[in-house]
């Protein structure tokens, strides 16, 4: 008796059998027994995998009978009927019967399995009984199927989401720092006041970090968008027809308008998931960038009284159970433990991928995982910090051009009139003295022994043209 | 008009204030205002916190209700509402009424407050109009009530699930290591053949790690047990009674029956989550062990035929989708998984616990979820190895015995005779003509040229008694 | 003809031989052939183990010699000439003779036969030809050895440098903590005013987090001075003589001072280097403790004019080769960069540490070097930060008060008198006004409607009487 | 007077100056004053920059004289000077003259002015004088010149040597690809028998791994190779002519023949080192790719008769210190541990580009020195693995057919002729019963019951011709 066609117990459970016996499955389940036992073998998280990755499995799947159809591995009616099954979980009609947990098999076979069992129960029925492994798994491997839907997972969060996340980010820097052109502060290197930039350079250069940060995802995605398909248990491509790797993978790359392309060695393809690594560090690298940015805004809005007070950080919410009146600046900091979990993430990957052996790496749901929640946290958060942070940012300029004025690094242009030496004396006057540079320069004498004249100290320490290198 | 007595709109919504102003709330939602606002704040990663945490944040709440109405500072009245509403949440009725994210402000403040807001709203009724920060919040900031509840969480997990756990596992470990003490096998350095072991002492190995892991564990609870509370808004106790800490404090540990101290310095306590850190470096130790554990035991079991196949790994599901009858190590796979996020859970406590400014460290949620995911998945991993895996490996011992005698290292017992030179001889002809140790000592004439007897030969490869020190 | 007697060609080579065959070696060399086999084979770092490391393992090889002495395996003259040889080691006079990289075999057999050759060849000489296997390497293996090596270097370390030197740098904090505790200031959490703290009890936070760290070394220690010497080649023990591994240790550890023990588990003890990993966690810890330290210092310290300026870092150096009189806060700089390298540190230790298999673990001088590194950087970096920093800080007391009473967070006390809401509007109107809070509380008409007296509000908005709960 | 023609005490020291006052010495030293400080304030590490940091440092000064030159800053003999001075440098003459710690002020400051005080001692002389701050230093700011020095020697530490390196290492891997092209042996995925590949595509697999390796670090090169030299002190350019960052970048490029480029964004430049962190990453990858080919090399070479012995790996040394004739795989051991170092160095990169604050990262040396040993160590680790090792490897073919031939899992081909279920019938009978997978597909009569024939079997069963898709 075939799997499609199972005994049903009385109690809410009917029998279902594998290559290893019966197993117990909940009567209304469209999974089978593989499925079942490895919902029993994984007690771990609770956390099942993404219902991206879900849906990107879905894709393969379908792509896959796409391929055996057009190659006559499987005959139209198995093949449609596959298809219409995977279209249905590829829109997340299905997401509930998929119960395994993230942490199991290292390859992902239960997964898999748990897919080609509901796509052979959805396809199944009248004439049709569509066999998990026969059929909706033909041609294919988990070796090859679970690694692919990773990588097509990860390219399509990258594509459709992240990437257009990053440059929203940037836009609303960028309309700061246009904004900001002209608003000039003090800089500060070592947290010591230096001399003057605006704040809009400083947004621009915020921007820039995220322009950066794209850049980066789009160099490692090419090879992060290669996938494994076709190569099934070894790579080797045991039990696929002549052509299907090209077959399934034009398949796939129409389905879902990704830049999908066959691996160019199907033995590093299985063996390793190093394209995964490389794309989680890109991430690594925006999170740090990010990080540098949400710290800096977080300053530069610190007080209101006894902080910088250089901008105000929009309020959304009171910030405190016991201080009235306090307001946090609550998004910089959510998104600052964003940036802390895809270090984490990062380094989770990384020891992942460097635990393979032979044909397959076996941690493989693990990257999967941690790199898709990954760029969906780096993705909303970003577009968070853009919508409810950046947008609403409000320069407080006159506090601003206060600071740029009394930098004693204001001195700095004096360099090339009086040199270093001369000019770090009437800096550290003015700071000892808590006068003006301009106080010290001509408290030390420096225009009634007439080596600089006033007109040359008006122009040296107007702060907004030091913002840019001599015309 | 208080807050627990809201406008209700009719469309499923109804009106909450707060010190910002108004808000609509779902009108069957016991959190009000700042638990919504926070909602809206916060789309990021669909993840609130670890209920283990919110059950608790009510415990910190309770306890302090309580500490509040013995120094007089709440009528019985009210406390006893809150406490009452705070056993309702501990028990785990309203887990779904915190919907707020885990990517939220840094100090934990929305959940604080939607703790607040709940318990408010559970409590008010009747003549009582119970207020979220007057009441709830009495004595208490989120700056210790929050942190609090991390450590409390923590403290739970390890010494209720995780260390049991650990022992569970070390108990099956020495089961094996008992059964096995007479196993003889080929000891492996660098992966190379080496004097023999017993297979019982390698299983001792791996369940003494596991008592140094609970070492480790134990090592760190002082410090990770001891809570904040008390310090309020910046560790100075600010809109505390007299007497507060002590007593909300031994409250917390009577109501838990776990081991909390109050902080012994409550700055540190507040503005550091170091106990965290180090923590979740003891966990992160124990994921190394457990790596070695579970490769060694994956390797042993490596074949059928063409790996070491020392042991066999209990079946517990088909392996593979295309390769028929295949079967996997798919626990130990699971649990390699689990370390690999422990590391880069630990990864972001780390970078988290370094993010702290003055009296605050600001990625408290995420220490918290990521330590607590942890402290989950190396408890629930330990049981599975425990019992889907250890109990139930068979030793080869044929194959074993075969190993031990065929590794060229049995030579070591004859350097004391006749040294390490001469005995290196033997190994390499041996090796290179495809003979045993034996035959080779004889072929090389040690025996007929007199530097040994047969007795001493004998004595000297007997394989069993190479696996302790001379008597 | 012996390895000590080797033949000298004449272009300052000599020819030496081991048991795969002849090699030259430097004329003047003291160590032999397959110190040069090694020096030949890993050009990799030029980088050698730490000296420390090198002292320790000549320790081992003391103790080694007096045990077999004691147990009669080796004979009073081979083993004095021994116990000589490795005193001048002890003390240092030998360490140019130690030119193999620290990635080098992962056992560290390299380093071990280093160290046989050259005792062999100081110990050798008139009647005695000492070898390096048979006679230096007596009851021992690098399996044992070189571990043991480690441990005892970290132990150390750890005892004779960084924890004195963390209670250095405690100190140095505590005598602030002490000066500065009527130094009254704002909190600051979020980075946004808080209620009020003193600068002495910053300080008393920080020298705590400290004292924690000394916790933290203290408790892994235990595991850390756990030494596997007495195992050999596999933690058998083969080839020792029976109470071998209690002498060696017994006499390592009065040769050294420290609480040296031998491993509870030989097996575990040679195995896994999870002790290590460990100890490295409670560095890691301490590091992230650092950091945040470091960071408040600069914080406070920044300006002179667009910063905080709370304190006053010691001026050490001209801060910029550009900007005429700056000064930067040097050290604690150069301390938050030995925190970020003790951290990639840890992450190499912990990396290493999950990688062994079998009976060893193959990355010890990698996770030796790396560990005592870090003890060595954080040790000096403590110093450096306590005497060239701490000590030479001074508070800007004027500027502190003004913060403490500048921060709307003082309206707190005023909950507990007129609610939570309340005091929220007062904080509010004082930040949109730009009044203090007693400014605004009077404009809101809270003393004119009566519902706070005068008394009350000169009482509640004492700023340092918020430093401390209500008596 | 000036600091070139300092006062020279009769202790072996002399006085300089600088603008904090007055620093003793060495007589004999090219440096100056603020070198001396940095010698005393930094007594950390005792490591210093790496050799190719400092020439390269020295590089940017022959660049920047040269545009001074050009834009008429400086005149043709001062310029001269530094021009020759550099050029001294840069071959490696004055290595000792730069005795600064590594730790030091994050900017690099420190090492900075070394350069500028040796360039001027060698620059000064006769009619000369030349100033380390107004000549030297002239356009420049340690703000600029040290990050751009750092990105100088990382992308020649790239190009030079890692990459070449690599290919290298590409190239011994692909030599072996091709020679064992028809050696096949069984697949291993999970470490368990899988269906047959050749050895020549394993490393074919090992040789695609390392030249993705090669295109992620070109991927990452565009924005490393971009340098902030232009943008003094703060990313405005201040004190810089009009036309210097062309022109010293141009010259910089020229002198170095590096792909060079001005950054785009001189405010992203300064502030941020993310194309450090974007380097490291592409490091950190190649670094898990190669633990997974070592790994699989030494599992391969495991033996040699209790372990795999697919391959025999060169004899380099003896392998142990007790086990006579013993030989382990020391160079892949020594480079697993190459790679613990460089993910242990990314993670402090990673962690030091985080902590940069508005105008300046300041952990800049610690960046770049790790990731300068990062590149370093990759480079010499990947041509030792080549010429050591993989060059060397020989392949034993007879135990790889007969692993080969052994593997249940070669009844994966029949799945297409009998269905999944019945060929794991054969293949789990074939295990319990040790016989072959045809000798069982015989023994459960698919042949005679005409399932299969005996043609089709032969067919089906040849190993060589599984490793490819069917024609």
């Amino acid at each position: 008796m075939s799997q499609s066609t199972p005994d049903t117990t009385q109690d809410g459970y009917r029998i279902e059998h594998d290559t290893m016996g019966e197993v117990r499955v909940p009567a209304s389940a469209l999974y089978r027994a593989q499925t079942q036992r490895a919902v029993e073998n994984f007690p771990i998280s609770g956390q099942g995998l993404e219902p991206a990755h879900i849906h990107a499995l879905a894709q393969v799947k379908k792509a896959a009978a796409r391929a055996n159809r057009e190659l006559g591995v499987l005959g139209a009616d198995i093949a449609g009927a596959i298809i219409a099954a995977a279209d249905e979980v590829v829109a997340g009609k299905h997401d509930d019967q998929f119960p395994v947990d993230t942490y199991q098999t290292g390859s992902g076979t239960s997964s898999n399995m748990n897919m080609n069992e509901v796509l052979a129960t959805l396809a199944s029925g009248g004439e049709l009984d569509v066999h998990p492994n026969d059929h909706v798994n033909c041609s294919q491997s988990s070796n090859d199927v679970f690694p692919t839907s990773v990588h097509v997972a990860v390219t399509a969060g990258v594509v459709e989401t992240l990437l257009p996340a990053l440059a929203h980010l940037a836009e609303a820097l960028e309309t700061k720092a246009e904004a900001w052109k002209a608003v000039v502060k003090s800089g500060r290197t070592h947290l010591m006041d230096a001399t003057p930039v605006t704040l809009g350079q400083e947004f621009g250069g915020y921007a820039a970090a995220i322009r950066y940060g794209i850049e980066r995802v789009e160099a490692a995605l090419p090879r992060t968008a290669e996938v494994p398909q076709g190569g099934t248990a070894v790579g080797t491509g045991i039990n696929t027809p002549a052509g299907f790797p090209q077959k399934v993978i034009a398949n796939l790359a129409e389905q879902t308008g990704l830049p999908l392309t066959e691996a160019r060695n199907h033995f590093e393809a299985q063996s390793a998931r190093d394209g995964l690594v490389e794309m989680s560090g890109a991430l690594r690298t925006i999170a740090v960038s990010v990080t540098k940015i949400c710290n800096d805004l977080r300053w530069m809005g610190s007080g209101p009284n006894t902080g910088l007070g250089e901008i105000a950080i929009p309020d959304l919410q009171p910030g405190s159970s016991i201080m009235p009146g306090k307001v946090n600046p609550v998004i910089p900091e959510a998104v600052l433990m964003v940036c802390a979990k895809i270090v984490g993430n990062d380094a989770a990957v990384a020891w992942g991928g460097a635990q393979g052996s032979f044909e397959l790496n076996v941690q493989i749901p693990l990257m999967g995982t941690s790199l898709l929640e990954s760029i969906r946290l780096l993705a909303n958060a970003s577009v968070a910090l853009a919508d409810k942070t950046v947008d609403g940012l409000v320069a407080n300029e006159e506090k601003a051009r206060f600071y740029a004025e009394a930098s004693p690094s204001i001195v700095t242009p004096l360099n090339s009139l009086i040199g270093y030496e001369s000019a770090a004396k009437i800096a550290k006057h003015a700071v000892a003295e808590r006068i003006s540079v301009r106080e010290a320069v001509l408290a030390l004498g420096f225009v009634e022994r007439g080596e600089l004249t006033e007109q040359q100290l008006d122009s040296a320490l107007d702060v907004l043209s030091m913002t840019a290198p001599k015309a």
